[in-house]
This record gives structure tokens, sequence and C-alpha cells, in this order.
């Protein structure tokens, strides 16, 4: 999507040295553009940990990456024992970062079963020399890390098409007013490579010429919907409007939102969906007022082995991001103590909204309604 | 309610010196407790318009005390005909500061119809010194404003004895478990005289040695909770949490909320609520969850002439209250940004949350159901 009119992605190769990867460093978002230049894995452990990036699909390809990287430093090792370990310990290390992200793990084993087809491809060549077998890993990890990212990409591009037809549906009923989409939290392209879940439809529409306004919940406490969602929405030029958490009720009450569209942690192959604390809430309030409730997926973030929402563990968070708030003054970033020092605070990362309450799901396969069998159908493979 | 261990009100006379009205400058709470003299009408005004002072209840005391200042100040006039121009200008200046304040106006109207009797008794008594009608109103003033802060007290404990036997029915069945009631914005005793409509049933079960403990929503963009209702909960000793607006809903999923009470800005004579933005997201998830849901207000907070919630015009505030956090930091307030500079931001003050999720009113006549006949049961005096 857009940045000041130029075309970009969260994670790509540096084109002058391809040894060097580069990403959007979102700490700074929306106050300044920072583009980090990434050559190591311990470079590539901090920003995932430090979240100078964030969200399901891109911490998979930047953990894609970052194994990438391993095999580069790896092979500068005297024999393959030390490039193996110099690998494994990198996976292990990157692992490690943000224990609860299911695409990470996937994505860092993802890379060590295609890293060791190197072996026996060269193996099966008979060759020994053992410089020629590094070189194929390096070059299988690279086309890998391209291949995670460029599905994750591709699968929020097609969440867009699908998403798309149900945003025109409503267009059509509104006669060129614009139709109003609320989402909670950042479910758009910063959190995977290109396009989001969420804000894919959203940016297809706007694409397609369609007038499309955007409530974006601040989410409190880290604020990803005031810092992430409504800057690059802003950069790509779709019109919206910031709102506290709490105002989506009244919006809904009074006939101004016309679709709710939310991103998903994590979904049972029953329909549950975990996303964004908060979430639940704006699904009783579509409910109550009629209002279709949409979350937009890819198939990555189905867990196929959970079958009721009770069961997803909810992370708990630090207090003090309650108690604090973040934000830019003079040039640099600040937190001020909102809460009283003697206060304690809680702070649930995610809840967990039930089939009951969503209307469908929007996949890179196609919208499906939020239960087993329509889930199934889309995806029949993990049936069993 | 208690501050360090001493009883407090939010606004006084100074011991003394009667002629000096002190209260709690909210503004800096809960980093600094200060305590603001003020001995003119001008000051008076500005403390209300700045919001040292604010809540409905509070407001209609400060107005009350404020015409006391401004009959202190007319009788410095050299003739009856200068006291009352004075104290006319007075109340209008009064008036113009929040102007959708209903307790505002009421306050100052009951002031200007009380200081009116001072000129009538004492033409009665044929009494030609005016010295002796000003000093007359000047005591009548006083009274009136003793009397509107001693009425908002008293029904805000009477508020607080009602309530209380709705917890205690709730702790009866938790066998000395704490009983955790759920609020949103402040509508403790810092926005009355004492006491307050929503936290006084809490203070009171505190105070009989019940185990409570108050899931406290911050309120974003103000953040009333996590500024105001945490520090007075604190400083009289009741458990509370602090949780982020959108947290509420996942609470009651996991049965940690046994029952929500809130304050009100307004409730319609047949029960539909206007209240702090985000109420009604929590009315639905108390239903969803079975959790009874109640308001809490004294009779003042009624409006008997609307009969529709969707009639009760929503303020809404400037949008830099969102797009901005205010906090302390290195002994100071700061303001810092959280939204990019260029998004447009909504700010609705209020929504409505319909008769049908209000499980019960709490007022100082006792507890009533969210319709018109029982609410004219208890106030039959308004049916007309």
């Amino acid at each position: 999507m857009k940045v000041g009119g130029q075309h970009f992605r969260t994670i790509w190769l540096n084109p002058a040295n391809e040894q060097v990867v580069q990403l959007i460093d979102q700490r700074f978002l929306p106050h300044r553009f920072v583009i980090e230049d990434v050559s190591t894995v311990a470079q590539m452990a901090t920003a995932i940990r430090e979240m100078h990036v964030r969200g399901a699909g891109l911490i998979g390809a930047t953990a894609g990456y970052g194994m990438y990287l391993a095999t580069i430093e790896a092979a500068g090792s005297p024999a393959v024992a030390g490039f193996d370990r110099h690998v494994t310990d990198a996976a292990a290390q990157l692992k490690a970062t943000r224990p609860t992200a299911v695409n990470l793990a996937w994505a860092v084993e993802r890379q060590l079963t295609s890293i060791a087809k190197g072996k026996s491809e060269v193996r099966a060549a008979q060759a020994l020399d053992w410089r020629k077998t590094v070189q194929r890993k390096v070059a299988l990890a690279l086309a890998t890390a391209k291949e995670i990212a460029a599905e994750d990409e591709e699968h929020c591009r097609m969440i867009g098409q699908h998403g798309l037809d149900l945003i025109e549906q409503v267009a059509r009923r509104k006669n060129g007013k614009p139709v109003n989409v609320l989402t909670h939290c950042n479910a758009g392209w910063l959190a995977f490579v290109d396009y989001g879940s969420a804000l894919a439809p959203v940016y297809a529409a706007h694409d397609r010429g369609l007038s499309v306004h955007v409530w974006v919940d601040e989410t409190r406490p880290r604020s990803q919907g005031s810092k992430l969602t409504a800057w690059e929405l802003g950069q790509h030029g779709v019109p919206h409007t910031i709102i506290a958490d709490s105002a989506g009720g009244h919006l809904m009450q009074r006939g101004s939102v016309d679709l709710v569209i939310v991103g998903s942690d994590r979904t049972t192959c029953t329909g549950d969906v975990a996303n964004k604390i908060g979430t639940y809430l704006k699904a009783l309030a579509a409910q109550d007022n009629r209002i279709p409730f949409y979350v937009a997926l890819p198939s990555s973030s189905f867990d196929w082995t959970i079958r009721d929402g009770s069961e997803i563990p909810i992370e708990e968070r630090g207090a003090e991001e309650v108690k604090r708030a973040d934000g830019w003054r003079d040039g640099q970033m600040l937190e001020v103590s909102v809460a009283p020092e003697n206060s304690p605070a809680a702070n649930y990362g995610f809840d967990v909204t039930p089939r009951r309450l969503v209307t469908g799901l929007i996949t890179e396969r196609g919208v499906c309604k939020a239960d087993e069998k329509s889930i199934l159908e889309l995806f029949p493979e993990h049936a069993s």
C-alpha cells in the first residue's frame, strides 16, 4: 500500500544488497516513518521482540527473513557442523522472541525443513564440496523467505477481493453515499506484508473508486488504531475518523456504521474468534443494531485443534500499559502517567467473540459462515 | 469521603472566613491534591468552565456557592439597584460556563428566587434601610447554597443505602468472596458534594465491612475513571483495578463481574439513560452475560419532559481530546499526541442506554424498574 504516494510493503530485501533486509520500524508511527536495515539474526530477533514489527502475518514473514539471514551468517562457519549449529541456534533465538505468536514458530519450522533439503539434495548429487551445500541452503532459505512473504501478501489480496463484494453490495444500496466500515485495532497492511486482513476489502473498494469511510477505534492501551490504522489509511488516501473505543455503539445506534470488519489473532475451527480486547463489545452492538459483523483472516489464523473459544488462552500484558500513555511531544516519544501510582490495573490482550455474533468469515478462499461445516467446506483438507 | 485518612467534601466554606469558598481543584488529580480558595464570581465561573470542578451534583452546588459570592460582591454596591444588577449579571455569567449542565441553571434559578425573597420580606416589614435588605439577601443566599449542597449530599447518601441492599444480596450469595462491581467514568463523590451516585453503594458496603472490589473503566478520552474514580476509591481504601474501556465484556464472560453500577447525566421519565459514552456497550455485555446493570441517580438527573432517549441531545466535544493524552511526567501535566496530525477524530460525550437493558434505577427514594410506571410510583409529584 502507499506511503507518501510510493508503494511499500512492511518488509523487503535491500535492492542494492540482498544480504540486508529492510523493514518499517513501526514504533515511531505515526510520527516518524523509519526504515530499518537488518543484517543479523540478533538484530532481527530484537526487531520482533521489541515490536519494531508486529501482527500475525508480518511476524511470520519477518521470521522467514530472519532464518535467511541465519544461513548467511552460518555460511561463514569453517565446516558443515558449525553451519547447522548456527542455524539451529538462530531458530531457537527467533522463536523465543514472541512465544505466543503462532506464525512465528510456523515460519521458522518451514525454513528449517526447507534448509534441510539443501543437504539431502547435495548429498543425492554426491557432491562433497560443503561450500556448494551451504550455497544451496542459503538459496533455499532466500526462496522460502520470499515464498512466505508472497503467500501472506497473496492471501491478503484475495481476502480483499472477497470482502470487496460485500462492500459493493452495501454501496449499491447506499447510492453513492460513503459505505461506513468500523474496525478495531490494526489488521491493515502494517500487520501483514501488504493489504492486511480487515482493511484489505477497504483498500480494494477504495482503489476500485467506491466511496468508503472507516471509523477507527483507537484501541487502548497500545493505540494501534489511532497510531497505525489511522496512519496507513491516511497515507493511502482512505477517508477515516478516529474514535474512542467506547464510541462504536453510539455510532451504530445512529445508523452511522454499515458494517464492521475486524481481524483475528486466532479463530477456532468452529468459528469462535479471538481478537484484540474489545472486539466482543463491538460484535454485541452490531447484533443489537442489525449491522453485519465480519472477521477477515488468512487460513493461517485458524486453530484447527481447538473447538471452543473459551479454550483459547488470553494473554495478560503488563499493567503499566493501561496506566501510561505513549505519545509524541517536542519531536520525541514520551510516556506520561494517566492513573494513580498505587492503583492496580489489569491488561487483557484479547477477548473471544462467540460465533453466534459473527455474520461471516472472509478468507483467501472466499466468505463463509462462522460454523464448522462452512469453514471445512472452504478448507476440506482440515476435516479429520 | 476520605483523602489521606481525613474526611473531605468536594466544596465547603473556609471555616476561618465564611466569605471564601474552598474546593478541590480536580484538574491535577490523581497526581496532586490541590485545594482552591474562591472568593469572587469570576473565579467561580472559571472553576466551572475550566473544569476545576465537574459532575452534575457538584456543578449545581458550585453554582449555588457562586451565587452566594455574588451577593457578597453586590453588597458593596451603593444602592439596591446596583445590588440587583450585579446579582443578575453574576447569574448569567455562571449559567454560561457549561450551558448543557442541567443542575447549573437549576441551582442559579433557585438562588435568584431565594435572594428575591429577601426584598419582599424586608419590604413587608416596611424597613427602609436597604443595608438590612442586602444583609438579609446575603444570608438567604448563604442558607440556600448550604441547602443545595446538603440536599445533594443527602440524596447521594440515600442512594448509597438503597444500593447497599443490592450489594448485600450478592455478598450473601458469594460467602465472603469479594463482590465485583464494574463502573464507567466517574460517578463518585468527586462528581457530587459527597458519596457520589454509582459509587455511593460501594462506599456504603465497604464502610459496612463487606468485601467489595471495583473494576474501573479508564474512560477515554478524558480518563475520568483512571484519574478520578481510581483515585477516590484508593484514598478511601476500596480495592479496585483499572481496566481499558474495551476489557469489561471479557471480564463479564469470565464471571469476574457481579454487577454493573453507573451514573447518569440525564434519564428520561421512561427510563432511557444518557451517560458517558461507552455505557451502552457495557449494558449490552451485562445483558449477554445475565449480569444486573444498575443506574444510580438523584432525582435531579431525571428529565421529566423527554419520553424517548433518542431525543436527548448528545454533546460533541473537541476532536483533540481523542488525539491527545494528558498525563503526568517529571512533576508536571503534559499532553502528548497519540494519532496522526492529519487524521480527523470524532468525540461524542455520551450515549443512550435503552431502558430494556437497565435492571433498575437506584434513587434517593429507593430502587425502581427503568419504566415510566415504576419511576412515577417513586416520584408521583411528576405524574402529569
